[in-house]
């Protein structure tokens, strides 16, 4: 499965951690990646020249109906952090992204673009399952709602 | 200023700090404290025999314009908080609140129901002031969009 | 494996839906269940007589290394959720919990206390797999260092 | 009162609004300004080559003691804001932030730095007050603890 974008390749979005997104351990609080794959997917769907927030608003939602992260290292105030997430299925009715968290030093050179494999000392990885639905929260069928979407993100 | 429930007296609620709700100089992060003003109110209104949820789903909202806090102690993780809520002006087209979160001992006695004076150590006090508005965004008159519940928090 | 508390069972608590756990689809966003989650952990193992917030102070981390959920309805503002909480597995170093989110409505009868079957409707369901670890972040072999808590939650 | 990177003059950083940070008004939850204050302290601070979580590490808190927000405009999902970040007052106790947070177009230039007036339509402004604390939290005179620090935010 491929998309206009490349074969599977990542795309990228760089943020700094937030004093608010710590807890009392000292560390990133585990629920707020869930927030960071959230841009991920977000920034990866820019990238595609799509906006989240114009699907919404032609009333195409698109909530996670599974998920599940690993955690390997603890992320720390300030950290600058890279989320890469890339779209591992595409079908008429769901979707699924997969993410990992990458930690990198201050002075490392960084691109918001798409990279065959993310680098960084890796924090946490992650999948999210997705329906299309439509605003009354019915399943919609994204190939005969919006077919030059699901083009886009390499349905066929 | 009178409420229906009594003499400007407290509504309040009862909450345990979320470990969630720490950052990671291991007290919880002030942010947090509006949320506990926001469910605060929500009891109180509720005290008086209003859901906040209902008055939102027949269009009106009462967003927050202009807020202040006092930070006296932090609070910690698992401890025991009362909100305590009042209303402290009403007209047609505003309201304002004053609150105060305390803390308590686990053994304390203590009551979901209206007081005189709030009890326990302070921790904080804020006040929060509202104006009425329909899901558009625009003031709305709330002595005669809902004269009823204009009456019920003490309009005249 | 069975704890103290019995054969199983599960562990469980209230909570109502908070305004700001909302997101602009009008339902809880999707990363607040695993606030719950903890929440949930933290009256578990309180029902047990061990207070989370000790363990701690004695320097025993829990953090979560694997988690995963299925979401299968939305939570809406000011719903009452029940979290329902057990531990699956138990070993000198790790611990894994099974978690069930069920909405009930307001009247319902409703106990903070074990029961062998989770009740409601189901909002969404998960597991979370945690390490012992120090406050250097080492993994901890909690048989040695907290024997009396080990045997608590159902080790041997 | 001059700081050395000028006269009152505001620092900047750019943030785009996080879907988890809307509600079910759909738009932001007030409780998050807050955190985009800490941010744009966070960098204001980072722009005199003080980094704040350097300070904190040598056991040097600055908590927030008082605020106050007043909101004119919602800001909405993926929307691009700054927050514009001055000192307004600095002595060996305590510090006061003012803040205001704009709204961008895409496509308007926007830099880093230093400017004179916050440009771009206001969404919010606020103030912030802080003391200077231990890590037992007991106050602390910074021009004892820390005079460089001193110094270099313009107390003299």
């Amino acid at each position: 499965m491929r998309t206009e974008a490349g074969d599977l390749r990542w795309g990228q979005v760089k943020l700094r951690v937030r004093y608010q997104e710590t807890d009392q351990m000292g560390v990133v609080y585990h629920a707020n990646y869930l927030n960071w794959f959230e841009i991920g997917r977000t920034e990866w769907i820019r990238s595609l020249g799509i906006r989240y927030h114009d699907m919404e608003q032609r009333g195409l939602l698109l909530p996670v109906i599974d998920l599940s992260t690993s955690y390997r290292q603890p992320a720390y105030y300030d950290d600058i952090v890279r989320v890469f997430t890339r779209l591992v299925k595409v079908s008429a009715l769901r979707v699924e992204f997969e993410v990992m968290v990458c930690r990198f030093k201050e002075d490392e050179l960084s691109y918001d673009c798409w990279v065959a494999e993310p680098e960084g000392e890796v924090l946490a990885t992650g999948s999210t399952r997705h329906v299309w639905m439509d605003t009354d929260w019915n399943p919609v069928r994204i190939d005969r709602k919006a077919p030059e979407l699901y083009e886009r993100i390499g349905g066929k």
